[in-house]
């Protein structure tokens, strides 16, 4: 049965930076949500967060508005039983000034997936890192599904 | 940009009952929590739930008794920028009753794959299903990393 064990902040840092899809969570009062999102990280080492492009109706855009909430990504591989995940939490913020929405929504490629307006930017900064690996002997890094370019 | 549609309550089952890991979110005092688990679907159609094997001491353990939970798959082609997620929500249950934990301990294959004792079974119902699928023209379960063959 293979071993876990603690992913380091640089670690996690760095599959957090490559990524580009992952889920987040927030409660609402019927219980936790979780929605699946594509993502950007922002801001220098130490000091980053996760930005999510959401619509003003949507969950997120309804109860994620300086609520904790919390954004996770992983990557597992069936056949061999090895994996990783991290996990971030914190307030998420709306981010409302538009200076920082013209620079987000300059450097922040690619667009999401999905169609449709998402004007709103809700940042989750990186208050909780933590991440795990399941199974030794391999490295994450190398088997990404697909590395952030920019 | 691709589009979303939703997925039927057929298919959101046949994904769920193909699948084995995914992601539960739980609410604790200080916020939402994400944890990355194997899981197992038990249950006659139209009253299936998700089986979750975690430890007493765990955020899980702490917080799932009786609490709304919600739990998620998912699968992103990162080339194609399509994908599919569906989620349960349901109020979590610890299966407690001696018979039934010998049952899902005969039939719930494969064993999770962290190593560790697991000896708590958490049960969530299937309350609400509900599934996307982005990007059209395709059909998820034929792209499916692995299917549970028990």
């Amino acid at each position: 049965m293979p071993m876990t064990h603690d992913l380091s902040r640089e670690d996690c840092s760095r599959l957090l930076t490559a990524g580009v899809a992952g889920r987040v969570a927030i409660g609402t009062p019927t219980g936790p949500h979780i929605i699946p999102v594509n993502y950007a990280v922002d801001g220098e080492p130490g000091h980053e967060s996760v930005l999510l492009r959401t619509t003003a109706y949507s969950l997120l855009g309804t109860y994620g508005r300086d609520a904790q909430a919390c954004f996770e990504v992983d990557q597992f591989d069936y056949e061999r039983k090895r994996g990783w995940s991290v996990v971030v939490r914190g307030r998420a913020t709306f981010v409302d000034d538009h200076e920082e929405l013209r620079e987000i929504a300059r450097t922040w490629q690619p667009r999401p997936w999905a169609e449709g307006q998402r004007n709103l930017v809700v940042r989750i900064p990186w208050t909780e890192v933590t991440g795990r690996q399941l199974g030794g002997g391999w490295d994450p890094w190398e088997h990404l599904p697909v590395r952030r370019t920019a």
